[in-house]
C-alpha cells in the first residue's frame, strides 16, 4: 500500500518537529519549514545544527516544495545549507519571503532559487495536496498555519502561534478559518508545544509597550534595546514608543538593518519620516533623544550589545545614566552569557531592565489555555504535538487529553518517526523511521563533525593533549632524537617543568625495556597516561610517536 | 595608620563576597566562610573554583580563625583546599560543624583541624573582635549571621538569610537580636544580595510541603525527589510527608547518606523509627510505599537522578507511573543539562514535576522586601551588598537607597576591593586592592590552570589540533621521514583523506622552497593554517615539528 499518508517530524538539538515536518502521500512529499537550531553546549565548535535531509535526498524527485510558516531562523535558517543539495520551490508569505531573500542574498543563492509568494487564506495546489493557509499571530508578522487536504483527510499544522488578543500588527490568529476547517473535519492536528509547561495564557505582545513607555518616561539619557534581528513586531513597538517620546531610532547591526529596510519597503514596518537615523548621525542629537536597537539578547559574543557591555563597541560607549532593555528570553544554555552581559552593562554604569525586573519580553508561543483553544477549534481525530523538547510534547499531549482527545489518539514521537494513516484514516506509528540525526555544520563542513570528532574535542577541552616524540635508530634501537614533548591545554608548561622532565625519563625507561613497533607505542601511552594521572589527576590525550630511521 | 578597619570580599566565578569575606583591624584578620563555586562554562576542564587566599597566606600569622555562617558548599566547600595551606581554627554551629566534619573526613583532614562549636546568640572573643551570633533562617538549619564588634564600630554580616515566617525547623531569623544590635548602632551592614532582582517576599520553605503532599496524594507508584545533598530542611520535609502518606524513604548517594546520618545523630533531622530503609530493602515494599531521595537537581552527569534518567542506575529502573520531583533551582549554566534530564525522565515514562509546572522549590534567600526588613532592623550607617553577581549588588544598593541609606554610603565593590573605615567610622574604598583572581582547581592542581591553558583548551575544543611531523637529513635537507599528520578534534579523518593528502603536499612544497630552523616552522604553520582554513573554514591548532638528523 503506497497510498498511506505519512507525517514525519525532523529537527535538531533536542527539539522535535521544530525545524522541519514532512507530509507524504502517494509518492509526493510536502516539506514544511527548513530551520536551524543553535548547537547544544556539548556540540563543541559547531556553528549550527540543521535537520537531516537524507530521506528527502533519497526521494528528491518526490519533493513538491517547501512551505515556510514564518520568517524566524528556526524555520528558515537551514535553507542556505539545504537548497544547494535540494533545489525545490519555496512558498512563503510576503514578509517571510522578504526575510528569506535577505538570507539567500547574503549566501549568494537568491538567483538560483524559485520563490512563490502566497497569501493568508490562500489555496496552494501541490498535487496531491491542497493547502489552505490561515493567519496565526506570533512575534513576527505574516505567520501562517496550514490546512493540508489529502485524499485520506485533512492535516492541520498550527505553525508557531499564540492567540494574541491585541497583536502589534493587528492581525489575529484566524479563529474563523480554524473553526471552519474544524467543522469540515480534521484528521490530525500538529501543534506548537513550546509553552506546554506554562499554564494560562501568554500575555499579548502589546503589553510590552507599556513597560517600554515606563522606561522611556524615566530615562534621562540614551536607551538601548536588544532583541532578535527578525523580531519585526518588537522593532515596530520600539519605533512607536520612540515616536511617542520624541526620540530618534538607530538600528545597529547589518542583519537587523537589512530586515528593517526590507520590512519597511514591504509595508510591514511603519516608520514615520525622519525617525530612523544612522549611527554616525547620533552626535547631532542629545543623549535623551536617542534609542539604539541592536542584537545581543542571547549574550552572543560578537553582538553589538555584548561589545557595548565589554566597552569595545566602536560607535557606542556606555555611560552612567544609559538605560538598557533586554527584550528576549534566554535560549537554554545561554543564561550564563546573558548574566555576564547584564553584569557588565551594570558595571558600565547603565540601568538594565530584564525579565526578572520588568515585563520587557513575552513569549510568541501559546500557553496551555491557548493550546486548548486551538484543539477545540480544530477538533482533530488525532493529535501530534510538535515543536518542543520531549517533555513539552508529553505535557501538550496531556493538555489534549484534558479536553477529550483519547490518549490512544495522541502521538508523542521523536524526530524521524513516521505516523502513518491508512485509507480509512486510522493512524499508527510505523515500525521503520527515517534518518534524523543532528546534522552539525562547522565552517563549510556539513555533517563531517560527528560523534568521534566531538568526543575528541570534549577530551581536549577538559585536559588538553600531550604528544611524545622519539626517533630511534632502526638497527640499534638507540634514541637519536628526543624524547620531545608537545603539550597544550594540559598544564601550564613553565610551572610544570618537573612533570615534563619526569615524563621524558619515563619514556626513556620504557624504551630501554625493549620492544618495537605498535607494542611499544601502546606501552608508552599506558605508562605516560598513568604517570600524568598520578601527578595531576588529569587525563590528557596522550599520543606517543616512535619513529625508526 | 594601621588601626583602620577593613572589609574585603572574596569569591569566584562571577560572585562577589559569596564564598569568603575578610574583616581586618589592627593586624588581626577574621575570615568569614570558605566556600567553593562551580566553574563557569568557559572554565573548561576545571573542577571547582575557590577564593584567592594569597592575602591570607601573606599575613598568615594575623589570621584569628574562620567563622562559618552555614553548611552549604559555597560556604564550606573550599576548606579542604585551604586548610592544608592555612591551618587556622574553625568556628561553626553544631550542624554546620557536622557538615564540615563529613567533608574533612572524606579528605582525611579532620584530625589536623581545630574545630570549635558555637551557638546562636553566642559571643566569641577573637581579639580585637567580639562576635555575637544570631540565627538566620535559610534552606539549611543552624545558619547564623554575625555582629562583629570592633573598636571602630559594629559590622553586621547577614549570612545567607530569608525572613521565613514558618521555617521547617521552626527557627525564625532572630528579629529581636537584630533590632537590639541595630539599636546599639551599626557601622556597616554586609547583606545577602542573591535575590535583589526579586520583588516582594520569598515564599516560606513550608509552602513546598503542600506541593509534595499533592504529588504524594496522586502518585500510584514510586516517588523520586532530587535535591541538594546538604539541603537538610528539604529532606526533613520529605520525611514528614512520607510519614504522613505511609511511605518508606530511601536515601541514595553517599554524600546525602552521610549528611542524613550525621544530622539525625545531632538531632537536626527527626526521622520516625523504621521510616528510612536501604536501597536493597526496596523490593520488600510495594512501589507505592516508596520515596527515593537523591541528588541530581542540577543535571550533574554522575548523579543518581541523571543515571536514572539515562536508564543506567544500578538500583532504580524508572517505569511508567513513577513520579519525579525536581526540587532545585538551576544554577545558571546548568539549564541545558537539567532540561535534558527532564526530557529523559519523561522518555522513561515518569511524570515529572519541576518549577514551571508546580511549586516544588523555593529560594533560601531574601527577596527585596526582606532585604528592606534586614536594613530597617539593623539601620547601618554604611551598606555593602555582598553575595551575588555584580547586577545583584547594584540592585541591592538601590533597595538600600529606597529605604533611606544615602547613595554615598553604599559600596558596590568587586572581589578583592577594600572598604576602609577610619577611627571616626568614615568609610571609603581604598586605592589598593588585594589579590582576588578565580583560583581554579583541576584534579590535584590548585591554580596551575590559568588563562593560557584555558585559552588552549578553548581553541582545542572548537577546532582540535593538527601536528605535522617531518624529519630531514641535517646535511642534505632531504626528507627522511614524513610528512606525517596527527590530528584530533578537527575533521573526521576517514572522510577527509583528500584534505590530509593535500596538507602533506603543501608541507613538501614549502620545504622544497628552502629554509631551515625556526623560520621554516613558522612558514609551515602559516601555510598549513591557511590551507586548512580555505578548505574547512576551521582553525585547528597547527603544530609543525621539523627535525633534522
Amino acid at each position: 500500500m503506497n497510498s498511506k499518508l505519512k507525517i514525519i517530524p525532523l529537527g535538531g538539538a533536542g527539539e522535535i518537529g521544530k525545524n522541519m515536518t514532512l507530509v507524504e502521500y502517494d509518492g509526493a512529499i510536502l516539506v514544511i519549514d527548513a530551520g536551524l537550531m543553535f548547537p547544544e553546549s556539548d556540540m563543541l565548535g559547531v556553528d549550527i545544527v540543521i535537520p537531516d535531509i537524507t530521506y528527502l535526498l533519497e526521494h528528491r524527485d518526490q519533493v513538491r516544495g517547501i512551505v515556510i510558516t514564518h520568517g524566524h531562523e528556526d524555520h528558515i535558517g537551514a535553507l542556505p545549507h539545504i537548497l544547494p543539495r535540494l533545489n525545490v520551490p519555496i512558498y512563503a508569505t510576503t514578509l517571510t519571503r522578504g526575510l528569506i531573500e535577505v538570507k539567500l542574498k547574503s549566501h549568494k543563492l537568491l538567483k538560483d532559487t524559485t520563490l512563490h509568494t502566497i497569501q493568508t487564506r490562500d489555496t496552494i495546489q501541490l498535487d496531491p495536496f491542497t493547502i489552505e493557509t490561515f493567519h496565526v499571530s506570533h512575534s513576527v508578522p505574516d505567520g501562517i498555519g496550514l490546512a493540508i487536504h489529502t485524499p485520506v483527510g485533512t492535516i492541520v499544522h498550527s505553525g508557531d502561534f499564540k492567540f494574541d488578543p491585541s497583536p502589534v500588527d493587528g492581525q489575529l490568529t484566524d479563529f474563523a478559518k480554524l473553526a471552519e476547517v474544524g467543522g469540515r473535519g480534521v484528521l490530525a492536528l500538529l501543534s506548537d508545544s513550546t509553552n506546554a509547561d506554562s499554564p494560562g495564557h501568554t500575555p499579548s505582545e502589546t503589553t510590552i509597550s507599556e513597560s517600554f513607555a515606563r522606561v522611556f518616561a524615566q530615562a534621562a539619557s540614551r536607551i538601548i534595546i536588544a532583541t532578535f534581528a527578525s523580531n519585526i513586531s518588537r522593532i515596530q513597538q520600539i519605533i512607536d514608543v520612540a515616536t511617542q517620546f520624541n526620540r530618534q531610532v538607530v538600528i545597529i547591526g547589518k542583519s537587523m538593518q537589512d530586515n528593517v529596510k526590507m520590512a519597511t519597503e514591504l509595508g510591514y514596518l511603519r516608520v514615520p519620516n525622519g525617525t530612523l537615523i544612522r549611527a554616525d548621525q547620533m552626535h547631532q542629537f542629545e543623549m535623551n533623544r536617542i534609542v539604539i536597537v541592536c542584537t545581543g539578547g542571547q549574550g552572543e559574543p560578537t553582538s553589538a550589545l555584548v561589545r557595548m557591555a565589554n566597552r569595545d563597541h566602536k560607535q557606542v560607549t556606555l555611560a552612567a545614566g544609559d538605560s538598557v532593555i533586554l527584550s528576549a528570553t534566554p535560549i537554554p544554555g545561554n543564561e550564563e552569557m546573558i548574566n555576564r552581559t547584564l553584569n557588565n552593562l551594570f558595571r558600565a554604569g547603565a540601568m538594565v531592565y530584564y525579565d526578572d525586573l520588568m515585563h520587557v519580553h513575552v513569549s510568541g508561543h501559546a500557553s496551555q489555555e491557548e493550546q486548548k483553544l486551538m484543539l477545540n477549534l480544530v477538533r482533530p481525530k488525532y493529535f501530534i504535538p510538535l515543536h518542543g523538547e520531549y517533555r513539552h510534547l508529553v505535557l501538550h499531549a496531556r493538555v489534549a487529553q484534558s479536553i477529550g482527545i483519547p490518549a490512544d489518539n495522541t502521538f508523542v514521537i521523536e524526530n524521524g518517526a513516521v505516523v502513518e494513516f491508512d485509507a480509512e484514516g486510522n493512524a499508527r506509528v510505523a515500525h521503520a523511521s527515517v534518518p534524523a540525526s543532528d546534522v552539525l555544520v562547522d565552517g563549510i563542513g556539513i555533517g563531517d563533525v560527528g560523534t568521534t570528532v566531538l568526543r575528541e574535542r570534549h577530551h581536549l577541552s577538559a585536559d588538553g593533549f600531550l604528544v611524545a616524540l622519539v626517533t630511534r635508530d632502526a638497527h640499534t634501537g638507540e634514541i637519536v632524537f628526543g624524547p620531545e614533548i608537545i603539550t597544550h591545554g594540559f598544564v601550564y608548561a613553565e610551572i610544570s617543568e618537573e612533570l615534563i622532565t619526569g615524563a621524558k625519563a619515563a619514556i626513556v625507561e620504557t624504551l630501554q625495556k625493549g620492544g618495537r613497533g605498535t607494542a611499544v607505542s601502546t606501552t608508552l601511552k599506558e605508562v605516560l597516561s598513568k604517570y600524568l594521572y598520578h601527578h595531576t589527576h588529569r587525563r590528557p590525550m596522550v599520543i606517543p610517536v616512535v619513529t625508526e630511521l
